[in-house]
């Protein structure tokens, strides 16, 4: 059996896993992880495939977690390599999911598979979590095996999930929670008419304008030690009927909140219709809810996992929460205590994705620090 | 030769002349005025059929302005009669045209008819000014003919041009002039980004907003005995790549001002400008002039038509500068005096255009006490 970081993360990048298609991966991880002892479990959920595999029935349980899917390739013309046919060139390993986040499924399975060699003994658990759809619509992966295992009582009390949390070195940053997120789409009404004839119309873009710019300027907490200050950001919006003489009758925009522990997200609910009530607009508002923030503040997890970095990659990393959201949400609610620690994510989700074949190596040995750290 | 004004009407609508075709109405007017005396001169220009047509060579000098082109139809299914299918109903006759501006068509016909052999030695000249698109891009019409003339210095005195001014009731509303009109094409910049990392973008709604709101609340003017407060509406926004984690990198909003003689264009666009500056936004800016205002005040043509109307239509008729530009616009300029005075344009432009069959032998009476009034 292969277990070299760089062959495996060759053999995940080669097949077309574009979300939610597993294409195969996770049979070829559970092919590695069942001579180590694992009991593999998959558990398919409509389109997506979700494997849970388990070394050992006592705790505490180290849980890895990750996604075999990958974003689409973008334009091919683009590509300079074949987005699924690895390419090693100066020190780099093309693809897409290189960084994101076959990488490190390769790493930990390599991490792992050294570990349960060199300590058949070890204390405590260890785990795979590993969903085919984080990248896509994410209601038949982590969050459907996670309510499968809370259904039983299994707990995970320390989880490391794969997604590449690195800015410029390996290991610089570690995510050790991530920021809520809400999404809002709102329908302001106004009444159509023509422009020559104002008075028989209401213009909702003029009536929306200093709500909007209310919303935009609002600070809606200070953010504290661990998060940034919530911010609110309108995506996208659109008013009118391509006509120059026309009022336009109502106006769509959708805006998003990544919010800190410092707010609730009903609190940003009733925020946000309080200055849509005071300017006195007649709205529809329905609203999307992406995940509650977590926080993974100190214990035993992030004590180790900095330690490992320090210990392997010779730096001091960083504790963030800033950036997109993950799996993780779905994970923390549960009372895990989870990071997140990857490669260098500046390729992701573009094209010539890529990732430093040294980094490989490192994060599989910093993976495999931590769990000398944590079950020895 | 048929001069009924009914029969008229219908011969006209009858002709499938959806805007810049003719369809063969102006030499079907020729065919009506040659006898009558008038010298016919075709003016064509590109896709438009133009029509000068004149009697005498003396002063003064009193047209009749209109268009043979009509718009579409519209869909089909929700005409009860076929579009161009002159069906009288109840005291109405339907028709693509029938209120615009066909009946004005047959009424000034009619009313020139009767006039010219009731009075063949009438003081000064009477002319037709007809074009086939003003209903379309409105460049190779009537501003075109206009040119012509005033390269001969050939001047028009007074100008009833046959728009359907009337609201409710025959003659209840002449138009002495219209506001002018002015588009602006507004781009914010912005730079695109992530939602989940403001920091590293600028968002363009954020930043149009307050600078939105400013200009939709701004009073431009006061308007005047004559106009009505200039307006700024609006009419069309975007921005956004329709994914919701995306802050946009750019926005587009689309707006007019129709104003009155309060201001000028110039002023307008550097009103705007001082804005979009005080804001700072980073943006750029295309205009498209749409025209200037003008306005007919007292003289003979208003006291003419006012008195017509009294005489004819037994009311008061309201002068108004109100509503949607019209060829008016490119005469005015000239310096003749220009009113607007046709039927009820409650149907124009929709589908199931009608006019009442009374109003048109009531506009032709109205046209021909108009040129007494004057040229006799």
């Amino acid at each position: 059996m292969q277990t070299d970081v760089l062959a495996l993360a060759k053999a995940l990048i080669s097949k077309d896993s574009v979300t939610p298609d597993d294409a195969g991966c996770q049979a070829m991880m559970a092919q590695i992880l069942k001579p180590l002892g694992f009991d593999i479990e998959m558990l398919p959920f409509e389109d997506t495939l979700n494997m849970w595999a388990r070394r050992n029935h006592n705790g505490p349980l180290l849980c890895f977690a990750g996604h075999t899917d990958v974003v689409p390739a973008g334009p091919l013309d683009k590509w300079h390599t074949p987005p699924f046919k690895p390419v090693e060139k100066e020190g780099y390993l093309y693809g897409r999911g290189a960084a994101d986040m076959k990488g490190s499924l390769a790493a930990m399975l390599s991490a792992v598979h050294n570990f349960v060699s060199k300590h058949p003994q070890h204390k405590g658990s260890i785990a795979f979590l590993i969903t085919s759809d984080e990248e896509g619509l994410f209601i038949n992966g982590t969050t459907r095996v996670i309510d499968t295992l809370e259904a039983r009582n299994e707990k995970i009390d320390w989880c490391i999930v794969g997604e590449p949390s690195s800015t410029e070195l390996l290991g610089d940053v570690v995510k050790n929670g991530r920021r809520g997120s809400l999404t809002g789409h709102l329908q302001v009404k106004g009444i159509q008419g023509h422009v020559a004839y104002p008075h028989l119309a209401r213009n909702p873009v003029h009536q929306a304008a200093p709500a909007l710019a209310e919303l935009a300027s609002t600070t809606w907490d200070q953010g504290n030690e661990f998060f940034p200050p919530t911010s609110f950001q309108i995506s996208n919006l659109s008013a009118g009927t391509g006509a120059g003489n026309v009022i336009p009758g109502e106006m769509q925009i959708q805006f998003n909140f990544r919010f800190s522990t410092e707010v609730t997200d009903q609190q940003l609910i009733e925020r946000t219709r309080a200055i849509l009530d005071k300017h006195q607009l007649e709205y529809s508002l329905d609203w999307t809810f992406n995940g509650q923030p977590f926080l993974t503040d100190s214990g035993e997890l992030v004590s180790a996992t900095t330690a490992a970095i320090e210990t392997i990659c010779a730096r001091k990393t960083q504790l963030s929460t800033a950036g997109g959201t993950s799996d993780g949400r779905f994970i923390a609610p549960t009372g895990a205590q989870v990071i997140e620690l990857g490669p260098v994510n500046a390729t992701i989700h573009k094209v010539n994705e890529c990732v430093k074949i040294d980094d490989l190596y490192l994060l599989a040995k910093t993976y495999e620090a931590i769990l000398e750290n944590l079950l020895c």
